[in-house]
């Protein structure tokens, strides 16, 4: 089969389909997103190499007999070693030997096929359309935050930055109750909060300080920058950006305020799910672009487009039923 | 009065005897101690001006008909506006107009004498020796770690930093039943702790990883860097330590792992002055030296000399009564 695979270059490569292991199936690819952490991956990051891609949907091809097989199914992007603390208290997103799909020694979903282990499925429920199934992983990451900075704590909370990811973060704690405010770039992506109630602001118009929480969600160091100078004394920053390069950080910025900063990363499929199903949460007006599998290099390229929301990759001519 | 007084340059100057305002009380130092905040103040954290020092115990000398008049206290440092929402929320150490007693705007405790607001006092039990309750205000320091993250959580937590406030911090978690580690530079130190059963390493012998709370007192960049290679996912680190420079922080670093960087600095006094009150803290072996004020400038030489535990300033042969 012909994958989207970096290896210190970017190809579509011919690569065996894969042979799913004791307690793994076989995944057919439907629709499959990326996500600003595959542009790192290009620039190095956990010096990957394999099939790239970890944001997908897809149906489940065998093994034959599987009590999955034909099912429509999303799945989590880590696979613990199983045996170790970490994993039996449920916590194989933090096994030190975990693999990680598309992102650390597990191939991931640009390619027709993959194969993950039976515990990492969830089921779509049937009125849940492909394209916005394809978005439970970062919905489950945007309600990370509600465990790392729980809510209820704070009457105003401020996300930094409209890519996919702020804009999720700012839908998802606006069904909380909370007066949400963000701050971006792009009016085109301010105004798809305008359906969920949050307040937008353009960089340089924001004026209000003292929040209880910041969601820093910019993927750049200039978004903790704002984080760390606009939240309260003893208030928290959740920390969603990964990038390479370094933070200059000031100890007394968060010891004289008492300033907790949170990492957050992966989040829970079963909410997120529901989130979608019940029509909560419309994920699809972020998406951007729509292309076969077959011009993956020009979708890895429009995604690098400043200002480009959620690129699609459709495996679906090869795929059949319905959906989307 | 003769007073340590930094303006730019450190002299010992002569200074008008403060004149308390409405709903202060002037108090007449008995000891006061060096803290490594001191000698950032001298490196220009803050832009201080002003006689320097926060740690002290003293007796009260009017004005007359007050009714703390020639009690024993220790006072909290920081002088909020009163007015503002986090005043009235019991959080006057976070007033954005706040004064910090030899920090912020507000003369400290190196001299003769000084005036704090009544609301800031704290009497010292009679049987509680001055040179115990000089340590008052760094052992409430220490006990903000507890808030920071609650120990109930923790089985094993590790402290970083050997000086005075990591020995306290490692006493104060021991007392909570949890397993505690400390980490130094020094065998003297780590000894120090041999009373609390506190388990302790040299820098280089410490090969245990995964801890669930990691505290950070060292004061200086390379013992956040061993903070977070130690903790476990998900894990906290407290940050006690101010230090003029920054940290170039690997956002991923706390992404991926899920952990939380918790800045702390000031604690709760009650709970120090029961410790001390109840001898289960004895802070006295932290004493390395005590001169007269008049040798000012020698004990911040030496409080500035690696590897140094407390310097105390005395003022007693003026005082009269006993104690310490």
């Amino acid at each position: 089969m012909k994958a989207l695979y970096f290896d210190g270059s970017l190809a579509l490569k011919d690569v065996p389909r894969p042979k799913p292991a004791s307690g793994e199936v076989l995944i057919q690819v439907r629709l499959a997103g990326l996500c600003r952490t595959d542009l790192e991956v290009l620039k190095g990051y956990h010096h990957f190499q394999g099939i790239m891609g970890h944001e997908f949907v897809g149906q489940v091809a065998g093994p034959p007999g599987s009590p999955w097989l034909g099912r429509r199914v999303v799945g989590e992007i880590n696979v613990g070693c199983g045996h170790c603390a970490l994993c039996r208290q449920g916590l194989a997103r933090h096994c030190l030997e975990r693999q990680v799909l598309g992102l650390k020694d597990r191939n991931g979903v640009f390619a027709p096929y993959l194969s993950l282990p039976e515990a990492n499925l969830h089921p779509v429920p049937p009125q849940l359309p492909d394209d916005a199934a394809v978005f439970t992983e970062p919905l489950a990451a945007a309600l990370a935050v509600l465990e790392a900075a729980p809510p209820a704590a704070a009457s105003r909370i401020l996300v930094v930055g409209d890519g996919p990811l702020g804009l999720l973060v700012s839908w998802v704690l606006a069904l909380t109750g909370a007066e949400v405010h963000l701050v971006g770039h792009y009016a085109d992506h301010l105004s798809l909060t305008q359906p969920y109630g949050v307040i937008t602001f353009k960089e340089g118009d924001l004026k209000d300080r003292n929040y209880e929480v910041v969601v820093e969600a910019s993927g750049a160091p200039g978004g903790l920058e704002l984080a760390l100078d606009r939240v309260r004394p003893r208030g928290t920053v959740v920390l969603k950006s990964t990038y390479a390069g370094r933070y200059p950080l000031d100890p007394a910025a968060l010891v004289v305020p008492e300033v907790r900063l949170v990492g957050c990363r992966c989040g829970p499929f079963p909410q997120a799910l529901r989130l979608l199903a019940q029509r909560w949460i419309d994920p699809r007006p972020l998406i951007a672009h729509r292309l076969p599998l077959s011009q993956g290099l020009e979708a890895i390229t429009q995604a690098q487009q400043p200002g480009t929301l959620k690129v699609l990759l459709d495996m679906r001519e090869k795929v059949e039923g319905g959906g989307g």
